[in-house]
């Protein structure tokens, strides 16, 4: 082990996590409280809440709860497909998330505040869930090659940019994007291979051993792809004004999904000389339907409109798997582990498109086609700026960076179970190979 | 590799699924729009439709979301338990009924438009999810012996037949099936027990090194065990009347597949020599009771009337799988991969039955036993007639069935992980044994 | 095999799980029947019933099959976290759920009937839900060491028993417990210690090779760990006052996790010399804030408080399973499998403490904190005697509890692939170790 490296976490990861839960619980004591009904009566909370016209506080409780299954089970058992890097994706995951998530709903109402409080509704929680969904995006973009300590870092940089941004194009800019195509997946994605261009490794070029899947990994990973294609519907929705436009985002993300999903199938065979479908493809692009609808997913596109976003995005989306990151790799230096530039990059671009485009045809009132733009180029803007700046902070060794060796590796930060590293000695001493050569 | 086979599904199948694929939007495009408010006033929708006694459009999606996981994780990772063909059970699970909900949505509507419109609503996407559901069982029948190519042209043809069915048994003769026990799980189980006819191995009489489960993969099973499971109480109300009707058969669903976890679990132990459970009947004999009491669901059978039919599916099914299972086999040359027979066949045709003595009790106001026999005759006859003809359609060599050799093997039409492709290796050059030899 | 033990299950498990159901379904034929709307006009079940207030009798339906997943996947699968016992881990605890919900909602009922009747709510399912889960919380405790016969006794009396405490500490001296910090965790973890501690084992002192995990064990424990966490709000709100207590629950829950989440991660870096992260710690510690939050969920803490708890709960959690359980294990002789003292024991009694501390600071109108006390000596009391009296009748050999070499082992009351039996063959006759000395 090279000296050089400080990947013992004990002291600084641990100091670094209660130190921010224990700011967080401070401003938390002054600043946030329950959105119970007795507080609606002297405040304009119901002017930015689209969760008052309901009777229960409660209605968009099942929508919350499909949202964080996606959050926590869906971007965490996706990642899993490495096979020595489970613990790690599924469990830095939800270290992450459960930290962004107690960030993001400060932040992201920081700006409209009544009586100097933050009131917490289950919208709220639905939003600073979202917030979290920007990290877990880049996190994919470095996985196997950060520190828990680099990566707590990135979470909360990343969420306080992501709310400066979302606050400019949201509420200043009035941009339409409910099923935050441009605001949370452009953006993660952006904000991730910026992060991952600064912290290139030239060591890696030629693969690692540990960079890839084994059977089972697959499999667990395809648990993380199915939530994350079954609930998408409801992180399109969640946030929509409810009646017709709600309906709309539930029903064109359905159907969005179902035609990429035909179409990154067909994709994936298409582009392989023996016609076999690969599993990155699957786990991945049957999913970019979500992203790319998601901006007009409550506009009025109608289920055609959808599909023929969702069937461009699974192509797009699978041929960029295919053809575009090892360029992006050997030609940009972008080491993009999970290929977040196929499943969020271009399909949130698409979305931004697509959304510019169904704003130019009026498919939304009030919407404008030059805004939504503004909203995109803000969106990509913030991310690759955003990204840099974060990836040099995150590029001082003291916070523990893995050597290349140890990448995609979970024993550098988790106890592993003996058996497994018995295997590894097993292989790494070449019993089987010397009996192999025996014989 | 005989040269007989045509397994290359490169272009035959991106062109199908494509082509599958263009139809469909095309269809839709002229077909398929919302179900938004402001088109109630003037159509006769609200006569067909449950969900317009509601105030919000979306008061069904938790119990849609349910039915969803059921389609996805619940039958897709129910058929994980084979070692070697995990990511066809659960990739082209999601493949099939990617398809086949854009398909069944348009059939089941076709027969009652409006304005020439078929329009959307959450209620119509449980009812087009539940429509793959059909495919989903028959697929079972035939897991690991087919061809995507072969799997999509199923899908197509099936719920075709299934639409034509469910139009002539719901809608035309009125009968009651709520959970629909024979008009999916008996239709889908004999549907699939007629393509396996169809498609008989006598290569494959003697079982196969690959039909059978290891130790994690079983475990991925009872995910979807447990999700079907758990929700199954959604998949025999969410299209049940609201109010009382619907609340029994949540009730009727939870209590019958309690008993019937209790029998599955006795009569798995007491059919083996030693006692010892067996993970087969878990897996599935458990479900019978949510079959079963499809039918009834919603009529006032009371909880003990729902237990006592959950107690006697979970018996039926166990004991299928323990002596029918290889009768049927060895005698009838049907080869039912994962037992569809016993999970959705005989406690479907239970579920009929139940339905027919239910109404003979007045159970439920308006139902007839006459047309309740009626049903339950017209879903066996269409499932095994259609079965037959599709069987045909599907055995012809171009579509890429699999050679004997090749069967229950994700590696045919997926690409699989290296590390496991060694394994084989060693395992096939004998590596293994030849250390125990020299020993 | 030794003779003594009476481990061939056949007769005995099929006959006693058979007689159960049985006596169940004719209880249910004479007291229990649907909570229908006719039934209210004339009895006084709208008195005692939160549900009756709303338009629709499934209004807490997503609630319930939240808390559903906890049950079946959350506990079964957190479980599945040793090598060679997933088959019981999640396929007992399936078994004992589904008979102990039947159980439950009989005894939980029973003190308050109405025309002689027991009336099936979805609240009533919920709380049936809610009892089942006191036995998998023992199951825990004693996991690897019992036989289905044991389990299914423990089942039958600790719900029993549980139904009697609960009866006393919420209807009789009106203690306040939402979350059921007391009544359920902190009951269900002393009566599995106590059970545990009657069942103790000299021959394990020493650990057995099984009791461990393997990597991709570790991976399925995390799915229902990360089921338990996001859908913990759930179990601590479906049964408060609906509006803003329920809200408050929700909120709580929420943060209280995320808070819980920091400290866990923190903490188990924290204690380990190389500051290496403990899978399991972050299996359970992350969770001991959804228990510890639990009694107080409902009331007047603001954010801040319940991230207290969490952070607390955390801490005390993750310190227990490094120091704690040893010592109880050598010098107190409690073998706790699972860790339960450390997720559900002491979380439950801070739990419990909180909640006099909040009643004594008027958090909750009408609450005392005296009452409390009582609530929290009562809940561990019934358990501590009625784990030990049950401990007693389990102990008996007919039951077929398993010697000790073959604890945490599937095999002796599942069938287990072959290949996995393979496996053991290959390692009991060292072929691997033997070509390692060849060589």
């Amino acid at each position: 082990m090279m000296p050089s490296y400080a990947t013992n976490m004990r002291l600084k990861f641990s100091i670094l996590a209660l130190t921010l839960e224990a700011v967080t619980i401070v401003l938390y004591a002054f600043l946030v409280v329950y959105d119970t009904g007795d507080a609606h009566g002297h405040d304009g909370s119901h002017a930015e809440s689209n969760t008052t016209h309901s009777s229960s506080p409660i209605t968009l409780y099942p929508m919350f709860q499909d949202v964080h299954v996606m959050i926590f089970i869906g971007f965490g058992f996706l990642m899993t497909f490495l096979k020595r890097y489970g613990f790690s994706s599924v469990g830095i995951n939800l270290l992450l998330a459960a930290f962004g998530l107690q960030w993001g709903l400060l932040l992201q109402n920081i700006w409209h505040m009544h009586d100097g409080k933050i009131r917490v509704s289950i919208e709220k929680m639905i939003n600073a869930d979202f917030s979290t969904a920007t990290v877990l995006i880049s996190f994919g973009a470095v996985l196997g090659k950060t520190s828990p300590v680099q990566l707590l870092i990135m979470t909360l940089l990343e969420i306080t940019i992501f709310c400066i941004n979302e606050h400019l194009v949201v509420e200043v800019l009035k941009v339409s994007d409910v099923g935050a195509s441009m605001t949370i997946h452009a953006f993660g994605a952006y904000f991730g291979l910026a992060v991952a261009r600064v912290l290139y490794r030239p060591g890696l070029r030629n693969g690692h051993e540990n960079e890839g899947s084994v059977y089972h990994s697959d499999l667990f990973a395809m648990i993380g792809t199915v939530y994350l294609w079954m609930f998408w519907p409801s992180f399109n929705s969640a946030i929509a004004e409810p009646g017709d436009p709600q309906l709309r985002a539930v029903i064109n993300t359905y159907f969005s999904l179902a035609a990429c999903a035909l179409a990154a199938y067909a994709t994936s065979s298409l582009v392989e000389k023996k016609g076999k479908l690969d599993m990155v493809h699957i786990q991945n692009a049957t999913l970019a339907g979500g992203v790319a609808v998601g901006t007009c997913a409550d506009m009025d596109i109608q289920p055609f409109g959808a599909m023929v976003i969702g069937i461009t995005a699974g192509v797009i989306s699978t041929v960029g798997f295919k053809f575009l990151t090892p360029i992006l790799a050997s030609k940009l230096g972008i080491q993009d582990t999970c290929g977040v530039h196929n499943l969020h990059g271009m399909p949130g671009i698409l979305g931004g498109l697509a959304g510019i485009l169904a704003a130019a045809l009026g498919k939304k009132a009030g919407v404008s086609p030059g805004y939504q733009a503004c909203g995109l180029a803000s969106s990509l803007g913030f991310a690759l700026v955003g990204g840099l700046i974060t990836g040099l902070i995150m590029k001082s060794p003291f916070w523990g960076q893995p050597p290349d060796q140890n990448c995609f590796d979970d024993s550098i930060f988790w106890e592993v179970p003996e058996e497994e590293e018995e295997n590894e000695e097993r292989l790494t001493h070449g019993d089987y190979s010397k009996n192999k050569t025996e014989a």
